[in-house]
């Protein structure tokens, strides 16, 4: 893997940095240590790890004494304007064509939309040819301002994808829950090609529309409303938790808003709640959501128990600009 | 309970205040939903709860979008300059003089010093009277910088306990950390007056001693120690744990710092080492030892594995200051 140290001791040099914090997902957390030694070899400064959870670029852990943010794992998030920080992808070095390739078994084409994250997304020009030869017609898509790459997704944004029309996606990346989103934002069928396990598959968004509505349903019934909002740099909609509070108190429910930064079922079981609304990352209401003793729904669920939107046309949350 | 609803309703007007962050430790987290509604009845303001754990005064949350912010459960700590903050002690109402009374059966006098926390640091006066006319010589003594009033004690200062000279100590309040911790701090015998219990006892710091020991003997074999920093307002001892894991890297360990904000097992697990060095707050590593996957030791505790301090006589780790 490659942690950049070279960059990294030429900035801290450049900035004259006496103390550089460094930030790591949880995935890549463990290699702190060994990347906080390897740089002080070359260059004189004191190194903090970040030792609170982190799960993206949204999430820029600035509350420490350094003079320079080393952030691992995510790419920049164009919008969200980054003081003192210095973004290291650390993209993987897995070969994806032969999964790219076993994939093309499952696409019926003729136009397919390729998607991935960032740690594949140097990849996708060699993905695109790929498929060409193979005689499909590859397009990948330009994000909103939350996206730094072609045909990036993150779990809050699937800009680059409702960006190109297609018959159907591609999405090379590991996991269920950005391929999942690619359908469920554009309604299409994705494929997904995982190049570590180098395993195919057809993203399979019933289950979780499924569970949504079991949980949506189980909310009709609520009277008391715990709205969370984000204190996250990247995930602050501090005025939409006022507006969804203020709107379910004119309805005759009660409700209050919750700032937190890491939400837990341990923080939350200090507030009683029928209902928990997340306006902090959508992943958190989704992935999470058997852990937390009482419903958790997204800012667009709730809405549809308030009566604001139509229960038929599932919504994905999304944090999306212009 | 006093939540001082009209102080802060008067507060927030004269701040023009549009948002109040609402901050409670974790004992008084469930009042949060019914004080921030009372307020809003008086004042057209937006309420947020903090939803993050709480311990002390010395962990302020400012991550916020408000203007003003009410910490509840909590004397201010004059030596931390706290912006837009109202302090609301919420004193208990509970009569001290009857547990007292059962306690002079305890004191053998005929110094006594007065120890309490802020929820019963209103009755000192008339504790004082009840020692006195039961013929002992009662002192309450004025703490550091850290302490507002005399006779206060927090889980991190025995300032006010050091500050006189007696032959021994009531304290006055539930649970053992305090006691023992004035027990320890001054080498006087502490007797527990516990009013809400109405319970008496003399604190018993041998169990803390041999477990102390204990931990210290298991980290005499270690080679990879990992420091925390504190990013709470008031627990921020950054050059210290930078000085530490100075230290050992120079006795031959290895040694890295983490800056963190709420310690748990958890967040720890990413983190390996066969001992950790907590600079936050000390009760961290005294009462939460048994919860770490490694023993977590004091800044004191790990001067002695380094040979800085002597190994018989044990000292508590405290935040004090002039």
């Amino acid at each position: 893997m490659d942690f950049e140290i070279e960059r990294i001791v030429e900035l801290a040099r450049e900035n004259r940095a006496r103390v550089l914090q460094l930030q790591f997902p949880e995935g890549l957390k463990r290699y702190g240590p060994q990347v906080g030694k390897r740089i002080k070899e070359h260059v004189n400064v004191k190194v903090l790890l970040s030792g609170n959870p982190c799960y993206g670029a949204c999430d820029l852990d600035y509350d420490t004494k350094a003079d320079l943010l080393v952030h691992f794992g995510h790419a920049e998030i164009p919008e969200i304007v980054a003081h003192n920080v210095c973004f290291v992808e650390v993209r993987s070095e897995v070969d994806v064509i032969p999964t790219v390739n076993d994939a093309l078994a499952l696409i019926s084409g003729p136009r397919v939309g390729i998607v991935t994250n960032v740690q594949h997304v140097h990849t996708l020009d060699s993905v695109h040819h790929h498929l060409e030869s193979a005689g499909l017609r590859p397009f990948i898509g330009c994000g909103d301002g939350r996206i730094k790459y072609r045909g990036q997704v993150l779990g809050c944004n699937f800009s680059s994808a409702r960006a190109i029309d297609v018959n159907e996606y591609l999405y090379i990346g590991s996991g269920a829950f950005h391929a999942v989103g690619v359908a469920l934002a554009t309604g299409k069928r994705v494929i997904v090609a995982d190049p570590f396990l180098r395993k195919t598959s057809i993203a399979d968004v019933d289950l979780i529309i499924k569970q949504r509505y079991g949980l949506i349903a189980k909310a009709m019934d609520a009277h008391t409303f715990c709205v969370l909002a984000s204190t996250k740099t990247g995930q602050q909609r501090f005025d939409l938790a006022f507006e969804l509070v203020e709107e379910a108190i004119r309805r005759g429910y009660d409700a209050y808003t919750v700032t937190i930064n890491e939400i837990t079922p341990w923080t939350l079981y200090q507030f009683p709640a029928d209902v928990y609304v997340n306006t902090a990352c959508p992943r958190v209401a989704i992935d999470d959501s058997a852990l937390f003793k009482a419903p958790m729904l997204t800012p667009i669920e709730f809405e549809m128990i308030l009566g604001k939107r139509d229960l038929s046309e599932y919504t994905l949350d999304e944090f999306s600009t212009g």
